[in-house]
């Protein structure tokens, strides 16, 4: 696939299996739709499948697993903590390869536009989709959840839908679609039980309080190891880098007596980031995706496709 | 390509291109043949493609190029520094992926058996591919090249070939065809014009002087630059790794109070070799493949194939 959109549904069903595998089901009977993994959340009563596909299929493969959720999930029988407002809760699209945001954005609306019309949906667009700029950010569009707009989307003005009528639907609700960047989640852990010290840290290294670019970063303890983490979101890796995230937090670390014991990635994590940290510390002069053994086997598996074949008849 | 070998053939020529154009086509027109690159060597007159193939194929693409090449190529016109004696000199397989030595040795001698029946070039094999202990090393089987050869090959028993009558090809003349691991050619510049310094460095990091195993290195002086290089072939580069490599260079450097400038790979390197690089310096506690975004969307896409595409009527 030259050219990849991902998409990372949120569903309001984290206890039967049986529904999250037909919800998998109607993605992967979409040319070119491919399900990378699924997140099931018994606690919170949810589901997360993450899917790729061309541009040309993504929209097909979203519509048609809301549709299949809106049959599945009866979002007013639903119970779980985390806040949501759609049985297909949260639809979000992320430009991954050959993409763009603009693109990406247009994707989101065809698809918005299709779960009205063909749902009876209405659908809410944030962050890069989003038509108001008081929708940009996601907590804002949920905030109440499902209980609340169902009071308010008739009455309210300011929680009317940007597409569909001001209805929510009866057992399906309202979905959430957007646009947002491909996120790199990256945890360090550091050799203390002082939460103090992780957070000081994420203080420093977080674009927020003047530290890097693109870099959100929180402390948090992990009680079973008896240690703290500085837990990561790199918002726009080709910027700041995996290894830039990790070196601010190992000088800080370093500056204030603490050792750094391990990172982890996760999630997934684009063959890019790591190519970037290994040319970093090998300080190698020339690295690109083309001194690698298996890009070149992939680019000339592409042009030999383009040859159709090659000369057969030598 | 699950199975992947690698051939290396070194031509007889490096001045004709469109001969070496004619090489290609004649690897390219063998189904899952794919040629990565080629070098043209003028000075040597000498050219070297390499392609991959599956284990299936590869003998296929070997045999049609030396074909080819025992067509175009006239070793008695051909003038050189670089030994040699053969139209295709040398004939390396290498296993790439999902291919063991040993199988990689057995398509060597199938194709060194064809060479012989088809095309009436005697066979030499060499490295993990040879038939007497004596021809393990490259160097020795081309010892004085096509004229010494072509004297001794009738009347001294030891240099008869492993494979045919001895007597020489009259314009195409010897090939060699072996067996060799994968290397990864790799330099480390030095802030030095001190050719001693990298001579030690290489001494100290070899395992022929008790360095690191399966790392053979020597110092070179880069004149154009003024400084100098730590020349290194990593023959097993899953045992002993690029930033192994690239520490002991630099650990020893710094003793000796001369800074690392910079690294390069020469030719190719395998995705691993980087991905290890980077989990080892960013103490990535959780890499695996696994968790790269593009082995996951091949690996759903070989899963979605394997279902043969998936259940289309959901």
């Amino acid at each position: 696939m030259d050219r990849i959109v991902e998409c990372v549904p949120n569903f309001s069903e984290g206890r039967d299996a049986s529904v999250v595998a037909r919800l998998v089901e109607a993605v992967e009977a979409v040319p070119g739709a491919l399900v990378l993994g699924t997140h099931v959340d018994t606690d919170h009563n949810r589901s997360v499948i993450t899917f790729v596909a061309p541009p040309e299929t993504v929209v097909e493969a979203a519509v048609r697993v809301v549709a299949r959720a809106s049959e599945l999930i009866d979002l007013s029988r639903h119970a779980g903590q985390h806040p949501r407002m759609g049985a297909t809760d949260v639809l979000p699209f992320i430009p991954v390869r050959g993409v763009s945001v603009e693109e990406c954005v247009a994707l989101a609306h065809e698809a918005g536009g299709r779960i009205w019309r063909e749902l009876q949906v209405p659908v809410y667009f944030y962050e890069s989709a989003a038509m108001r700029p008081e929708r940009r950010n996601l907590a804002d569009v949920r905030r109440g959840g499902f209980e609340l707009l169902r009071e308010q989307i008739a009455g309210v003005p300011e929680r009317a839908p940007d597409v569909g009528e001001a209805r929510l639907h009866p057992t399906a609700g309202a979905c959430i679609v957007g646009v947002r960047p491909l996120l790199i989640a990256y945890n360090v852990t550091l050799k203390t039980s002082d939460l103090a010290i992780a957070r000081r840290i994420a203080r420093t290294v977080r674009e927020r309080d003047g530290g890097l670019l693109h870099l959100k970063a929180l402390g948090f303890e992990l009680e079973s190891r008896g240690v703290v983490q500085v837990s990561m979101n790199l918002t726009s890796y080709e910027r700041t880098n995996l290894h830039q995230a990790f070196e601010a937090v190992r000088r800080e670390a370093e500056r204030l007596g603490v050792e750094v014991i391990a990172s982890e990635v996760v999630g997934l994590v684009p063959q890019s980031a790591l190519d970037r940290a290994a040319a970093h510390f090998l300080q190698l002069e020339n690295y690109s995706p083309d001194i690698v053994l298996e890009n070149r086997i992939a680019a000339a598996l592409e042009r030999k496709k383009g040859d159709g074949g090659g000369n057969v008849s030598a």
